[in-house]
């Protein structure tokens, strides 16, 4: 027997006309790449998104059509984030940092017929345009950034296709089960693959994203969504803000130190998000000019580990609270979000720190495990570690159009996500190593994040990275390759290193002294993640 | 085509089982009705759940079938809401508040096959029994009351049926449509009728419950509801609690002044939820007896309209921070929540107090319009009032086993609430009258709250009430029954209400001076809300 209540679907234009009914004052900010700053607002958006969205029907876009965006955070990015997915049509968000060849790549393995860009990035685009099989037309918005010296064609302005659409309203009817998303990880492994998220998918992660545990995202919030909006949605933030009426502030290109600092005071931003190097960074700008910053409240950090110390300096200088979270483009992408509950408020700081500094408890809708390599639950005693994974209404089932059967799933209907963990009784995640970094030595593990944890406490050492290579005796051996702050002999920091390391890990656990390798610099991707695929290539390739 | 996302259903028992994962040390307290106090917790309380969902199998329940509750809030009942729909079937909470009759009404109307009630209940069921053509067996809980003389039967006792059964686990797969919840409208008109809630409605109550601006229920909140479980699942919140492990302390059976401020006090509450009529007698002992609330910080009130002053007095007094939802059984029952937003901060202290006095705007999820006689939709000025519509997933799209086409949607998909309003250009919903208590005089409306409102600021008037009577030439007249808080002439107060209804009504609107009675006391229904339908029989009747 079911229920009587209505049949609403929960689609992505039911969020955006809510935000226009009820808050159409609420302040949308744009900052462009001459830093000049732009104001529009809930109302004026929904205006806009009714005439883009006619503009989408103009151009033939159909319901199912992949429609891109290669853009900066920006209210025209907001409008494509509406616009498209109300149209029933697939917003695929194109991650600018890639390398060329991977966005020829994805946007032909997409097959996207239309792509929005900022206009600084014609250039690129006219370069792939005659690999870009798929796509019709550029559409290029002004970013007020350097007028590119090549275009690709067919091309039309934004603005002035705006200005000749109808302003007729019509939103299709949607089922909430309708593709309104798709984003491709950048991977270190393999080809991208895409995720294809959703309305409903995207609508409840706007509204986890809106619960007090979770990201907190409120009315009273101006928020400013570092992480970009062609990475995994911005996190959801966008559709979250929209959803309550928050202030959005998007930053455009500009998102390191005093160009951060600067737009957080102007606007008087209150709760930001990103990855953990923009908030270092962000740091050491705020300490060498002195700087405070009087309105900002919260930061969300995920993306990868954020250091200790870095939260509690926060903290303690500047009176802003670090949020921890773990989440991936599969997962919508928040999984975990780490906060102090009940008792252990009264726990001593360091403490609290340590819990702080984990990936924290699932969220609702997200159920996680830990899986052994029979696929079997492990227990969440903070010891035994699996392989993390996860199952949920905003969690992929499968990659977009990979022309075989779906393989990211266990036959239990497990996520499997690729990271390592272990799960305290209390349910905080604690992950302990990318799978693929693992390192098997004797048939016993070495996780490469805690050694590499360790090495950076050497006082010489600004970066560290450890993975293994073969060994006719252990199977794996760990390397470690090390940035150092100022020149110094390799014997000398070779033999500290191993009795730094030698404090806690056991003495098969070790590497040779001559694994100890000072290098230049770390290789990493086009996102800035630490990468351990040409970081092996490169060990493998100095021992030939 | 459709996203790549996990289809996994939204239901109840997912958020027990995290709950008892992630939260199972947070608290869950019961005050029973000889004051006593037991406790749990989320992780025992998965436990029990799993036996109690193998005692209702033992019994013969099988999915859809419905069992009823008639019980104060306690740790028992909390038990019921997550097992009986853990197990497909339907949990019907039944008002015990109601007259014997209406109780007999409904529980043969949902055709219950067990109730579950609280052992002081048993007397009341022992009379009802003969009549109760479908129940099949009593199970009697320990609520610590005065022993029963006499019982229903065949009875059985809780905790042995409890103490019987397997502890082996299994949820069986549910679909997030399926029925989980009936709760009947006590209603002034008419029978009383079934809203059938499923578990996706529901579930997503609980997260709206859970969201910043709406309820801000948290893991840090420890709430008390004194809204019982009996009344539109006490609001949702058992289920956002556990959602989000917060500490729920439940009151039992005495609801009023010290015994609330005791139990507050003793288990630290943050949050709580009820009806004025609560507030103000909470506000009025705990001002006679100079006491203060240690770690109250925000109250609900909803069911009717607070007093501004209330509202004040508890903030200045008290620092407890009062906010106004407007919601229905229909609606889950949250519709709209009254929080001052953006600029409104920096009103004067009456007109945000004016904000925060009104319905609020809708919340997320819950569509709302004002609709003309034709269904046409009125504009948000502020003025224009109309019949109040919703749409959303959690708004009932019909009543159960009404045994005729539903009626209850417009043809453009709206649930009427016989609520008329007006709507804000801001989304502010101000609720002016019951549409059935609108009094039509010479073509015109008059609103009977507004008229109440006034007349209640006399100061020899405790409680006044207008209802409309059949006038010869006018169609309709208000007449103003007031009760006085002590005796003075009818003459007297008759003129000075005139001049009082005066200063905001036209000539034409206001009632006769025979029109403005004095009475004892005005008739209110078994929950409390004044019973418009028996006054204007009262008063029909002291005319003829």
């Amino acid at each position: 027997m079911n229920g009587l209540m209505m049949d609403v679907p929960l689609t992505i234009p039911s969020i955006l006309k809510r935000a226009a009914q009820v808050y159409p004052e609420k302040e949308i900010v744009s900052r462009w790449s001459d830093g000049s700053i732009t104001r529009t607002n809930y109302g004026t958006l929904y205006k806009r998104v009714v005439r883009l969205m006619n503009v989408l029907r103009d151009l033939g876009v159909q319901p199912g059509d992949r429609v891109a965006t290669s853009a900066w955070n920006s209210s025209h990015h907001l409008e494509l984030y509406f616009a498209i997915p109300s149209l029933g049509a697939v917003l695929h968000t194109v991650n600018i940092r890639l390398f060329p060849d991977q966005i020829r790549f994805i946007v032909n393995h997409a097959e996207d017929r239309f792509v929005f860009l900022d206009r600084s990035l014609a250039g690129l685009y006219a370069e792939l345009q005659p690999s870009l099989t798929t796509v019709e037309r550029y559409i290029l918005m002004d970013d007020r950034g350097t007028p590119p010296t090549t275009m690709p064609s067919p091309a039309s302005d934004y603005e002035t296709l705006l200005a000749s659409a109808s302003d007729e309203e019509y939103f299709p009817p949607l089922e909430e089960n309708m593709a309104a998303g798709l984003c491709y990880t950048s991977g270190t492994t393999g080809e991208p693959k895409g995720t294809l998220y959703s309305h409903r998918a995207t609508y409840l992660h706007a509204m986890g994203a809106c619960m007090v545990d979770s990201l907190g995202i409120s009315e009273k919030e101006t928020v400013m969504s570092v992480v970009p909006m062609f990475h995994a949605n911005a996190w959801g933030l966008p559709y979250a803000c929209a959803m309550t009426g928050a202030k959005q502030v998007f930053p455009g290109p500009h998102l390191l130190g005093g160009a951060i600092a600067s737009l957080m005071e102007a606007e008087q931003v209150t709760l930001s998000a990103g990855v953990p190097t923009v908030w270092n960074i962000l740091y050491q700008h705020l300490k060498q000019h002195s700087q405070k910053l009087t309105s900002l409240r919260v930061i969300i950090s995920g993306g990868s580990a954020i250091p200790r110390k870095l939260i509690a300096d926060y903290e303690h200088d500047l009176g802003v609270e670090v949020v921890c979270v773990w989440g991936m483009t599969e997962l919508s992408p928040i999984g975990t979000v780490a906060r102090l509950r009940g008792a252990m408020r009264n726990l001593p700081a360091e403490k609290q720190l340590a819990i702080r500094a984990t990936q924290g408890i699932s969220v609702p809708c997200v159920e996680i495990a830990i899986l052994n390599e029979e696929g079997e639950s492990l227990p969440w005693d903070g010891e035994s570690t699996g392989e993390l994974a996860s199952k949920g209404p905003w969690v992929a089932s499968g990659y977009y159009n990979t022309g075989k059967p779906n393989t990211a799933l266990t036959k239990d209907g497990w996520f499997l996500t690729g990271d390592v963990a272990a799960i305290t009784p209390y349910g905080y995640v604690e992950i302990t190593d990318r799978k693929k970094d693992m390192i098997k030595s004797r048939g016993e593990w070495i996780s490469s994040i805690d050694m590499e944890n360790l090495a950076v406490e050497h006082p010489n050492v600004r970066e560290a990275a450890v993975v293994g290579r073969h060994d006719p005796v252990r199977d794996e051996v760990p390397v470690v390759a090390v940035v150092l702050n100022e020149p110094r002999p390799q014997e000398e920091i070779a033999r500290e290193m191993r009795d730094l390391l030698a404090t806690q890990f056991a003495n098969w656990q070790l590497p040779k002294l001559s694994d100890i390798r000072i290098v230049e610099a770390l290789p990493k991707t086009s996102v800035g993640k630490l990468d351990k695929k040409v970081l092996r290539v490169q060990i493998l390739n100095s021992e030939t």
